[in-house]
């Protein structure tokens, strides 16, 4: 049975706090001689400061630059020669370091590693220069993308109190005014073995991790106690909201549908597990009704599907896009999903149906868990937005007990057009959900519109 | 001549500041035998922490609770037992209090506002049962006010980054926890004479005044140094936004459609002045363009104009609006609106036609600087958001040198249908902004839908 494995290997995790406060867990796997050895901060975009968006991300790429001990590159060049991996991403929740090397090389990385946790040196000679390397990524990643402009604009419209509505990125004008003042207190206020998780998994032990986290995070002082991250909540949503961005670089138009709804932190009795569950059956993948009937049976589509990002500390975003194939119209595609939704509302899935995608689901998970990294990943984001090991210990069996009624029940409760933002990338001259979908047949490489931010990671290149 | 009356009027105002950092605008005018005595503090909701939205309204109702001196109520019983009015309002940029009383009484008041500057009893008893009185307030004002909802959700979408986007009121989950530590904590911060700007207009000589408020005001500590109001800013805007709300109690339905563009405080080379003209030409009154035009020329309106408001620390709104006549489409008033607008971008103003306008514009002004509350509101306001004596003394002269090319430029710069947000409040069941417009024949008490939040005010009841 699938659940059953992914429990016993769940059970194998150790779990333990330094005597500085930092959260340590351990996964072993012996099938290859390979670690993955994870730094995870409980500081993301959503904490910073007003009017300093972009700092976590700047904070981010600050810290590969020298230390104390260090010059700048050293940490890297050391990862390159062992033929490691390594790399750093920032969401609205945290901000995680890794390197995926060889057993042996294990002191060294977290020798390096806890070694950047506080002693960095943060002077304008360092700061100025990768400023400008930010904006320039901005530049690239946003302002040169409709799709990633459209999608800022979604978050700043969907959200209109929680933080999640500015992007991780930062806003161009707040990046452009960060300084070493900023750096310096984000460093002193997140940066700190009380606010990290360290996560260990593969080829090792308890009893080896242990010893080696005391002798080198377990050196570093406690930082301040850091007050809960109770951050700014969504009123009542009462109006539905269009966002239109027609740009001339946009070849075939597409749309995307976005609600606010719980995320598996705020979530009561299973809504978490049934909004996953919707997903999967409204637009998870090939299987999935949205996709049957819009790219297999009508063929109206190139694309089209659904997501929920059930991750992070406050509520998130559940989202519906497509983008019409050849002559067919956007406004046809965005019928045919809300059909699907509305199918789902008023006629609910079958047991069957449900029990499929329960298998295909947690079958697609366990691939996901099926490597040093991928456990990492799962138990990192879990821990960092207020989860625990336990809660990934049960969440195959939280899945396996959905029932039809409550996939049903979130759909109708959350999936509500009153509430939602509705977004609409058009090609130049375009006129919103009516326009032609325009241009000869073709297939792009459709990437649905990425309407919330939460779970959006900004990555080092 | 128009302006030299209100210059010379202007001339005989005096400004000084108090040992303690308060500021003082005494405006003598003795035509009656009146006075208006404001407070205003530079405070307001654009300056709340993040989660406490409603905090500086909360506190405009605990200054009328009791003090070390005097029981809640006394102040205002003695303001009613000799006739006066006395109000209190509160905006995203400041927070005013203010009593017009006969000039024998202005000791009295002075005596009164000052305790309450610093004085307050902050009791859970005096709390808990405002905050109810306050939830109350947000219920009836907005709750239940279709209009006022569509507004709040105009405001979230069109401010992306500036707390502008924040409800006066607060958004009531927010205010449903606001507690004596969060007033305490906005009383220490913003409650000072170094923070505050006195106004006293009417039937007073400078000496009068500036012996009763040294006598009052200025016996009170200097409190802590503010920094500038450097508030988070727009990031550029790059999406057309819609807003929708429908409601059974609605009968017409109405749109309206605003962008965010410089304030006074904010804009360059006459850009607010041209605003400011821009606003009357286009839709302030009955001799406006769309008033003729959709009103008495079409007949397909029952109402519709435009509005900017300029007086505010941040960048502001300018907002067209409308409502249908009969049987008229509600997009036909969006459309001849958005005709009206074109016009002005191609083929701007003439100049016999903006004379006629500054001439209206400035007759206006002179009615509203024609009471010591019209003058003392007009000076409070300017002062709070960092204006200056002088820039009321010079705005009529700078409004006479607005020329129709400044116009026409400010018009094709800001009012970018790209970067607009258009809202529509419509009957329940209705669909965009093609909806019906429904009902027999009848002109409703229109009240256009408020986008802007910067100018609201909430008022004492």
């Amino acid at each position: 049975m699938v659940s059953s494995s992914l429990a016993a290997k769940a059970e194998e995790v150790s779990n333990f706090l330094l005597s500085n406060g930092m959260e340590v867990v351990v996964i072993p796997d012996h099938r290859a001689p390979i670690v993955t050895h994870m730094v995870w901060y409980k500081a993301g975009s959503a904490d910073e400061p007003p009017g300093k968006s972009g700092i976590a991300h700047f904070f981010e790429h600050l810290m590969f630059k020298g230390t104390k001990n260090h010059p700048a590159g050293e940490f890297s060049r050391e990862v390159a020669s062992i033929g490691g991996n390594e790399n750093a991403f920032t969401t609205a929740d945290y901000t995680a370091f890794f390197q995926t090397v060889s057993p042996d090389a294990l002191p060294t990385m977290m020798r390096f590693e806890s070694d950047r946790m506080r002693n960095l040196t943060l002077t304008d000679a360092v700061i100025g220069p990768e400023r400008d390397v930010i904006l320039e990524e901005r530049r690239m990643r946003v302002e040169n993308d409709p799709e990633a402009l459209l999608s800022e604009e979604v978050a700043a419209t969907l959200y209109q109190n929680q933080p999640y509505r500015i992007p991780v990125i930062g806003w161009m004008q707040e990046i452009e005014k960060l300084n070493r003042e900023d750096a310096v207190a984000f460093y002193d206020r997140f940066y700190a073995p009380n606010n990290a998780i360290l996560i260990v998994a593969g080829d090792v032990t308890e009893e080896r991790v242990r010893a080696l986290a005391e002798g080198t995070y377990g050196k570093i002082a406690r930082g301040p106690d850091l007050p809960p991250r109770n951050r700014p909540q969504e009123p009542e949503q009462n109006a539905a909201r269009t966002v239109t961005l027609s740009d001339a670089r946009v070849g075939v138009p597409s749309y995307g549908r976005s609600w606010v709804v719980p995320s598996y932190q705020t979530a009561k009795n299973g809504e978490a597990e049934a909004l996953d569950l919707l997903s999967e059956v409204l637009g998870g993948g090939a299987q999935s009704r949205i996709y049957r009937e819009l790219i297999v049976n009508q063929g109206i589509a190139v694309g089209a599907g659904a997501y929920y990002e059930g991750t992070s500390v406050d509520p998130t975003t559940f989202s519906v896009y497509g983008a019409p194939r050849g002559e067919s119209k956007l406004d046809a595609v965005e019928s045919a999903v809300d059909k699907e939704i509305a199918r789902i509302q008023n006629e609910g899935v079958t047991p069957d149906e449900l029990d499929r995608v329960k298998k295909r689901y947690l079958r697609a998970m366990i691939f996901a868990r099926d490597s040093a990294e991928g456990l990492a990943q799962i138990y990192g984001s879990t821990l960092a937005t207020g989860g625990t090991v336990k809660d990934v210990a049960e969440w195959t069996g939280r899945i396996e007990k959905v029932t039809p009624q409550q996939v049903q029940d979130v759909a109708k409760r959350y999936l509500v057009p009153e509430r939602a933002v509705t977004s609409y990338l058009l090609p130049k001259g375009g006129s919103g959900a009516v326009a032609e979908s325009g241009g000869p047949v073709q297939a792009p490489a459709m990437v649905p519109p990425r309407p919330g931010q939460s779970a959006d990671k900004v990555e080092q290149p």
